[in-house]
């Protein structure tokens, strides 16, 4: 088997930051090593490359075959094409400088005929990942199982009306964990792609929210019982593939783990193209998630907010990315939590080098989010603005509301003393300026 | 002041099955005293006739001026034009036959210059509604108190950055919690319109979350205080007036009151226009907050799915009255909620009988609802089939995984004793035929 | 090769009346024969079953391998399986009693190593086809090329910025339209599905509007040399695969297609699963491309409303059917098109027999949307209401207005002399109600 | 009455490139007489105040009473407002540093009780208007007819089911034409806000259509009658106030022109925050229009992505502005149309100075967003890339597909001799990467 280079004529990718505009194949705004409220640009930023559509992606669609034809796809042998995948893999990673990368069970490698097969083929192929995470110093962010693309999974994981099914997603899970722990991954994502409903016709919801609860419940047993120490993560998503899925967006996914009893083991993975899926602004589910504590990592990705759709698309937006990186410096960090690029070059982008184009696009645009959101905290003048904005909380009534101690009717008679409230600009447009005045 | 006849050449609408298309001013399909599994008609539908649009609404829009003129609101004293209100909606209830009303209390009566002012207008005109209650039978279904009208709230109410407001909205929602009492409300509504952000660049939302949970809370305690028996419920909608409404969707409310710790105290009134905005199907938020045991009340309205605002339409599909009413028989009723229809007629239906014709249509709308899900579920062919599907939680491993009692390992075992689970179809299309036979 | 029963143990479909709700296997609306107003149900239907979805179709989609195992699609040997196929599809068209079908080139034969070698075999199934059209009578309601589904046409078809592509396509249009003739095709139709752009900043979008108005021009050239009669058709579609298409919607064609001088030689070809995706009520371009002279057939699907890509889901909803029904009525029919069921089973449902329930289901959809249609036009309630809504254009200034022959100073004095209109009411809900009458 | 200061404290606004972020009452961006390819920012930019949200805008929305309190609002003598409001609003032009305006009729001067009335209102505040433009330079962009806020048009206008309205709207838009040959506006806009419709069941379609056609038919002839030389503009909106409205978006309307045959009388005035309403990307009415010739005039604003209604939010993107900016340059300049602000102070910016506030910003990214389109322009570096992708199309087969001299059969032949063409790279990430640099 073949260890050529996969990427011939490319080298480390360096950082040049005078480059010119059609000198793609180079960081203009990230410099790993640059240090920013005492830590690397490479700690606050913790990129993962991943690696379903990047090394797996064919560029097929709903509406047309593969476009993409990569090397390391060549051959017959699916295991021997794991491996060369594996090897591709490392490559890129390290030219482009990255050092995590995050995958499904199924990416790594080809299913067998029977479960003992597919656990086969999957140690074999982890032993060589860490044999190469090793030579490396690559680590994993997150594994997941892809419990979405076999026909088996096509009514649902651990919500299938049929136990059967969800025993074998049961199996497959703690596998995944098994792997987890052999690959020190950070953190452990569940993504449930098929856990929802096409038709509310046919679906007992409460049954199915109930069998999930009980199917996370078994694998916080059994990931307690190994001794694995990831970080679990839901990944919410409202529609696509099932027209509801029951993680519909941050929100929902808090209260269905509140219900259940499991929010102490859990933390969310959010993904933005998802998001504005879900009817929200870009950075939504991060701020919620962020302000009740609960988020853990991020897809940075986008959509097009004109598309209806999971487009995946490489985030090359410095607004957006700016406000991610705002919120995260604010919460002290992702970690063990990181930005992890669920993003795939546009079938229509089949030159390799395309892959590392759109990687540093996208990390360059977190790159300047971060610049600039360093920039925003540290000027302190949009913080000092709220800060008077709400500075009736700090005392007096105030306060009280703020610790719980006021009352109604302390609060009426504090308006019969001092009537109506004076009107407040809230001066949207103001923030918007200064705000702009950081991109 | 006049309190001749509003509505003359309307009499009491009857009901009339054999009516023609053209005959607009009867009942179809809705009749009261019909016994359906065990109520009439009128206790499972629960109707209920908002004051708001129907007798406070002008027809103004953001883009025109009023355009209904109105009999009751002639005249040049406020109070006056209150009481004239107050006669012609109870004559409105009467002649259509509906036992409940809601109403915000700003509808009511008429701000003074002071609070004191204000709360003793609000006291003379529901002593004039008490009077009219025990004339008429008819009841409050429920109270809530407008916090988003007047311009003190623009910027929020409880979760206003000056405490300030926070404290008129206590004051006002106490005063609210008493007319409640003396009414004998049987639900207390909060609709937090201004509860949200126009820009996430002016808003501490972990802040503003607190603050609305400690308004709540104190909103609790008073209830407690005087004795009010009412169910308190929260009206989610996801944006409008607000870019974002911290009460995005029924999920979102559920999280928010299970995090604070307050979800023992509301339940949910779900209106439908709202789910659609927030990008749900129909009837999502109604069938997701009964299987978490949260769904109070419903504002049966519409939308149009093509459009992106709140039009609060009369329901007229008996697609979604049927799911709508199969849910609530399924849940055991909607007690003490009901059906109240936040809906307003087109600002273009300029004819008083217009207000008649929207009512009836959509009355008669849930009364087709009621009885097609009563068939439905005496037919028993749909229910037949979901036992059928969900059959393997019944026994054996699927019960075990049902009663929580299963764990990764058996499952596991499972698989290994049993292989591959058969493909089982969804039969969705089967579904929706069978379902349509009844509509 | 085995031309055996593929659906055996179901017969031709019969008309049941009066069958119960658990029997899908029968028409209980859809009466073949029975007339309205002069034609024959069928006659108005003109229902036509699409190849691809239903003959082609695996159940993969985008994040899931194929469901769905067809006896057809079994063997190795391409041809054969095309031969399979086509056996296939006729006893289900001659079973279900559906008298027209559709394809697209490619569905029909494999594509071969040179266009050369795809022609031959596109020769010999259709040379089976004929064969087989002739021994059942089922006809061909529209052929249609496949130019998006090879990587060839990643890029755009006619639009494509390598003009090679653009040659590739129109000789595989010609063929096409050689094909259409040999097979009596009443019409041939047009999807654009890359024709349209991914992103803006790598596309000259007046450049590949020219040059598909060209490509048009050539096809309409080539049809004349050839003699074929046939009708052609343009699908809009607003988006999906591409970010933008260019054939947006029902008046964003008409535009195009005038603009080039097009317009004589084409009508519209309306999915109302693309209707709403533009963001339109369902019924909306039907309508508009009606009211235009445009309307030339409909594909009879369905999305949800609230999700954001095609789902091409069987049509269930009457009211639906009713409204596209009413339109085909009023403008005299849609000879020589029809309406074509560019409708998949869902890939959940895995059951042979379901592709006849999900047919039989949405045509009994249509055949009540057309007895509704039929009884709203023979009453003429609703007529009669529109016709005095619009009385003031019969006579006088009204007249002249509609005839084109008034001036605004004829207007103008029109007012001096009789000053404020009245307000009338638009009386939506009372429309409302009595179109539900008749559901 | 009082022609006092209403903009006290604020004098000209200055040009400070180095301003820092909280200094909002300077342009950073915008240097009025900086020459940009043989023209100044002013030219390039023709900006525009809009009259009826800066100076009429009362802060109402649909759920809540007046906030802003504007001092030329003062006061209870219509025409002293609509005075001093116009002082008040040649202040601001003065101090912003803005050369246009535009306005609606009744923006300007209220309604009388007659026609004749409302008519020497406008002739008095108009004349007044005029006086000031004098002594000011500042112009007219454009003059439109406010057609859809009194209630006689709430059926429509032009498309009223009773002529009588559509008699009335005639004479005001007569009126509303010689107003602008008085004040010598540069355009003259047509905003459909009512013709379209709530129901599809009480509207004719095709009449209404045609009864538009005719209005603007009068109107073209009227404008010719009495020689005034402005431009004639049509303001796609595809819904709110109506459900649907026929002006949907750019290629709708140039559709209806081009079936009426008025499309030599109109171009298109494109809003932004209209065209993502209908589904399009910020930037895609502004391409489309620009492309088929049809480009006049644009209303500078922006929605939010997640809000489906008209939220007319001052433009704050540059990623947006440089899109508007470089198609702008493309095809010359907008003359004689602008770039008009219709975007309002959000109703929570209470205080005065918020409205310089917005207006600075928005001109400012208008400003980044011509630097960055001329240098982008200048560069060529994305110009460059484009001329090769396209490059097939400048000789041979391509030249004569693109000259319209090409046959299906010469293609075929083409493809005969040549083959497959190869799969070219879209190079969507690094188009991206590329225009990313110039932001």
């Amino acid at each position: 088997m073949s260890t050529n280079e996969f990427f011939p004529g490319i080298g480390k990718i360096p950082y040049a930051t005078n480059a010119g505009p059609q000198d793609v194949l180079c960081f203009k705004y990230y410099n790993a090593e640059e240090v920013f409220r005492g830590r690397t640009m490479e700690d606050w930023l913790r990129f993962s490359v991943c690696y379903w559509h990047s090394f797996c992606g064919t560029g097929a669609d709903p509406f047309g075959f593969p476009t993409l034809s990569r090397p390391w796809n060549e051959g017959e042998n699916p295991m021997d094409m794991a491996k060369r995948r594996l090897y591709a893999a490392f490559e890129f990673f390290t030219k482009l400088g990255v050092k995590y990368y995050t995958f499904h069970d199924r990416d790594m490698a080809p299913e067998g005929s029977t479960l003992e097969e597919t656990n086969k083929n999957l140690d074999e192929i982890t032993d060589l990942a860490l044999q190469l995470q090793r030579q490396t110093g690559v680590k994993v962010l997150w594994v997941t199982c892809n419990l979405f693309a076999h026909p088996r999974y096509m009514n649902g994981a651990s919500t299938n009306p049929d136990c059967h099914v969800l025993a074998y997603a049961a199996a497959q899970v703690k596998k995944g964990l098994d792997i987890a722990k052999k690959l020190e991954a950070e953190n452990f994502v569940f993504w449930g792609g098929r856990e929802g409903f096409q038709s509310i016709h046919n679906t007992d919801v409460a049954a199915e929210l109930k069998h999930m609860a009980n199917f996370f419940k078994m694998a916080v047993a059994y990931k307690d019982k190994i001794g694995l120490k990831c970080q679990f993560l839901i990944e919410p998503k409202p529609k696509e593939p099932c027209k509801h899925q029951y993680d519909y967006d941050a929100m929902t996914v808090i209260a269905f783990l509140k219900h259940f009893g499991l929010d102490k083991h859990f933390k969310l993975n959010i993904e933005p193209n998802h998001t504005t899926l879900a009817g929200h602004s870009y950075e939504h589910d991060i701020v919620m998630a962020s302000a009740f504590g609960m988020l853990g990592s991020v897809d940075s990705n986008t959509g097009s907010p004109d598309l209806g759709w999971d487009t995946d698309q490489f985030p090359m937006d410095t607004r957006n990315t700016t406000m991610v990186m705002k919120t995260v410096i604010e919460q002290g960090g992702l970690q063990p939590g990181g930005l992890n690029f669920d993003a795939k070059v546009r079938r229509e982008s089949t030159d390799t080098e395309d892959l590392f184009i759109a990687h540093i696009g996208a990390m360059d645009a977190f790159a300047r989010g971060l610049r600039n959101a360093v920039k925003i905290i540290e000027d302190g003048v949009i913080n000092t603005m709220l800060k008077e904005r709400y500075m009736s909380f700090s005392h007096g009534i105030g306060q009280r509301v703020s610790n719980g101690s006021a009352s109604f009717e302390e609060l009426e008679e504090f308006i019969k003393q001092n009537g109506e409230p004076k009107v407040t600009s809230g001066k949207q447009e103001k923030y918007e300026s200064v705000f702009n005045r950081y991109l």
